[in-house]
């Protein structure tokens, strides 16, 4: 696996573009295309939240029943989330417009859009936005760099990778760029993640693959069926590399899935740490644990927990909120065989053997939790299995960012 | 039911006192007492977490198996929970501290902790601090009082109330005080709360009475499950109102238990309004459900979500974060029905209906939620159950208390 420059635009055929349509206050770039030059396999996941935006329900419509796509067009300021049978009716219009403006099928157009909810989509400044991406879209990196602007909200920073794997005696590329940061119940604020490749692979590998990650990756950052109404993520196969059409269960497609894996878990660890008001990425390990799924519930109690949080804006090693968030998880442990463990580039630290404090330095728990990112693993001495789940400090940037987000 | 005076000592019989025995910053109040002149009938509610304090083992072992309660005995500054087999040695000693002084038997003396987790108890102060309280508890309200204060951590106000209620043709006292503010998931900081009456009534029908109210009162300031590790309500009947023993299936049970409904209730919003760092009393109704447990859910969905929370903190109509955080509750409904409406002492506006936004005005809306106790209520018109729930904007205090919460 070959790390390159790039997102959206490093893999073959693909082009991108951002442009400031006017949604958002002059000048911001609040549109984003992602345009495949052939026809594309794609696999999608969505929110399950009971209410879904009008771009998810098309966008589901369209991974479900359309021969393939071809191009994504995404919205920044406005989430077009109840906004009833108004709404769905802009998001078909954004993607005729489009459809038109590139000459593809209107079923081949994926829409994305995030921001507030329950504004209607100014449709004069979606439909000059449009015509705008189809004529500025290009395959360069700094392309796929505009796309990745536009897509942010309360981001603080753009989140875009690529990478390369052999499969055969041919180079794939993967690319991808996303957006989310609302970072309590980390999922609540929209996130959004494109995934480009030119593998040729057959549209069930590829959904296979996208959904073994997210539960692995995206769901490691939330807590379970805390998403908002927008989340989405997209992968678009456009078969360019010329590789042999990869199919499961074979090696090929294992390569392929964990190349795949490497570009959603650096996506949704660049989102646990891009919290709104962030200042620390916070890694849980749970490990020894006698199921993933209770190795699974329990770090994320304690990854989406806002006291432990706290506790890290603070560096204070506050570990009986870790040991409380595991507690009420709803998985079974026994609190007094827990080991916990503080770690970071300044250092590890043993806080609790068999549930009960050691005598550590706070100034050196201190000094570990200071760091840019922090890592907290507790071993529960029940078994062999172990999983990670990502989150960031709580602080005051958070509330100053959401207690007035529409204004 | 009449509203006077008072708190844990307005019921005949009980006495009460708050020391400060030096557990905290000098000078505290860190120690309280409820005492009764007589033995009483005891029922308890406590959390459900995985993981229990010291002092909620020991009391459910009280409540379930003591042939009566006497004297309940509380420190606030240390928790005593994950601390092993010293910290309920620990716990077992106070009671017996308190037994002594008060000749009573070791299994009549409940215990409750709140504070930091982890931390065994300094043994020295809380054995001065049993002898100062039983020296110089007494009846006076005043005595009540000292003691709200005493369990106090977080809380910017004590919290207690007292009522009286007539069975048959005697005047019956129920009084009470609590302790909690954790407000973000709300009962992850410690929720104490301690109810006295002097009315006469069966175990049984106490227990019975109490179990229904933490469904409806405490357990709808809270996420599900989201409970700390010392939680607990007591309530303590000591008889001496001289009324006929109250028994399930009367119609003066219906008396007692909406007198007892009325102290919980009171002291459940107390805590909710007085969140962490909270400047507004938020209560969430949700009508036109199919069943009540539809309508707590989403009830309990929408008090709890820290985007919700923060919009009412920013004064902000943000009613899609409403929608929002019912969506991914877990309860079903229908978004494109819900009518939705703010509500204060400023006036009550309409801000849905049928799930899409009505023209209101922005200004009105913020006025309506600038005031102390704002009110949201959905109608999702699916039938005609209904709950209430009730939390607190999230402010920057709440990150300010909890970043530093041990220093």
């Amino acid at each position: 696996m070959n790390k390159i420059d790039g997102g959206v635009t490093a893999a073959k055929g693909f082009e991108a573009a951002g442009v400031a349509s006017g949604i958002r206050k002059k000048g911001r770039l609040d549109m984003a295309i992602v345009y495949s030059q052939k026809p594309c396999q794609v696999a999608g996941a969505f929110t399950t939240n009971v209410v879904k935006a009008a771009p998810v329900k098309w966008d589901q419509k369209i991974v479900k029943e359309s021969a393939y796509a071809q191009a994504v067009v995404v919205n920044s300021g406005i989430a077009n989330a109840c906004t009833g049978a108004e709404g769905y009716g802009y998001c078909q219009e954004t993607a005729e417009t489009m459809s038109d403006a590139l000459g593809i099928p209107v079923d081949a157009v994926l829409v994305g859009s995030t921001g507030v909810i329950g504004m209607q989509l100014p449709m004069d400044k979606i439909k000059t936005g449009v015509e705008q991406l189809v004529e500025v879209k290009n395959a360069s990196i700094e392309a796929g760099t505009a796309a990745a602007q536009a897509i942010m909200t309360t981001d603080t920073c753009k989140k875009e990778i690529a990478l390369q794997v052999e499969i055969g005696e041919v180079t794939v590329t993967i690319g991808g760029m996303a957006k989310g940061s609302g970072m309590i119940h980390p999922n609540m604020c929209t996130m959004l993640s494109f995934i480009t490749t030119d593998a040729a692979i057959s549209k069930s590998a590829l959904q296979k693959a996208l959904s073994a990650d997210v539960e692995d990756t995206y769901n490691m950052i939330s807590v379970d069926g805390d998403t908002s109404t927008n989340d989405t993520v997209l992968v678009l196969a456009n078969g360019m590399a010329g590789n042999q059409e990869i199919v499961e269960g074979t090696a090929e497609y294992e390569i392929f899935a964990k190349g795949l894996r490497e570009v959603n878990e650096y996506l949704a660890k660049q989102m646990a740490g891009d919290g709104e008001g962030a200042t620390a990425l916070f890694e849980v390990n749970v490990i020894g644990a006698e199921t993933k799924e209770q190795a699974k519930i329990l770090s994320k109690s304690i990854a989406c927990s806002n006291l432990v949080k706290t506790a890290i804006a603070g560096h204070d090693a506050n570990w009986g909120r870790i040991i409380c968030a595991m507690g009420y998880s709803g998985a079974q442990f026994d609190p007094e065989k827990v080991d916990l463990f503080f770690e970071s580039k300044a250092g590890k630290i043993q806080i609790t053997e068999n549930g009960v404090a050691l005598n550590y330095s706070e100034e050196k728990a201190t000094e570990i939790l200071s760091q840019e990112v922090v890592i907290a693993t507790a071993d529960i001495k029940m078994g062999n299995e172990k999983a990670t789940a990502w989150g960031c400090d709580l602080t005051h940037g958070y509330i100053s960012i959401n207690a007035d987000y529409r204004s």
